[in-house]
């Protein structure tokens, strides 16, 4: 307690438990919203992103171990609301042509909020002076901007068969 | 009750109360962000943010006017969650050279959550045949991205100099 203020490796240190709690509960939704999906190529991005979220989670433990700390998480609210958003649309929407389109966007809140976070941590890590856990952060980063990407272009093709499905409605 | 189930024009409706409620979140919390930042760069982007969430706000209502609706929000458990780890940040860091790099990576992560919900909007809008509804969203889109940079800039001085405050301490 009679610690000075807290300096940039504890905002990393506390950042980087932030993340880990989000990815974990990531990893337990994604099973939940491949399953929900209607289209065939959305469920198996689903489940792409679900196997990539095992090596981020491995990777984050290894930036862990980078700063001789323990993996642990801190409750992140912003993951749990995007995470409870896209659960009330799959069941607000179930049975909906609009399903998927809603699932794709809970799926891209959560890929930007991930940027978000890993860009900063990123930043930061350079500033530190940790140049292996750049290259882990790094790594994750391209990963979730190219599941971003990825989730746009089925976006496109999904909300096209959802819109023709409503004007033959 | 009778009605069937909900298609991409009620999705879009949906969102669109959702982010209405997020940016009148964002335009309460920002005056508190700029008074707790100590860099005045810092200071400025957010005053000048909330300007721009001014204009965001009188946008989305002219898109609810695009769609013949009332302006509405719909509580969104993100952009409470976002604020709110920013909210426990500035408390936390209070007096500390890292609290600039924490309220950055808070802003950024209110960007992003923006970034997403936009894009999302805007592709619904084009599907939809709203063609005035894509502009004013591709326009704030724009702005939201533009301001994600600008931090990203801000963030990589703040943390320049919060590290070397750290390595004199």
């Amino acid at each position: 307690m009679a610690k000075g203020p807290k300096k940039l490796d504890e905002l990393f240190h506390d950042t980087l438990k932030d993340i880990y709690f989000a990815e974990k509960k990531i990893l337990a939704a994604l099973p939940k919203m491949a399953k929900a999906a209607q289209d065939q190529k959305l469920e198996a991005a689903f489940e792409k992103h679900r196997i990539e979220t095992e090596t981020h989670v491995s990777r984050l433990e290894q930036v862990f171990g980078a700063i001789d700390a323990k993996p642990q998480g801190k409750t992140c609210h912003a993951i749990i609301g995007i995470v409870e958003e896209g659960q009330e649309i799959a069941k607000e929407y179930k049975g909906s042509p609009a399903l998927d389109a809603g699932l794709l966007a809970a799926a891209q809140a959560v890929e930007h909020y991930e940027i978000s976070r890993y860009g900063t941590l990123r930043t930061w890590a350079e500033e530190l002076g940790l140049p292996d856990a750049v290259k882990l952060l790094e790594a994750t980063l391209r990963e979730e901007k190219a599941t971003d990407e990825a989730l746009s272009q089925i976006a496109e093709t999904v909300v096209n068969q959802d819109a023709q499905a409503q004007d033959a409605a």
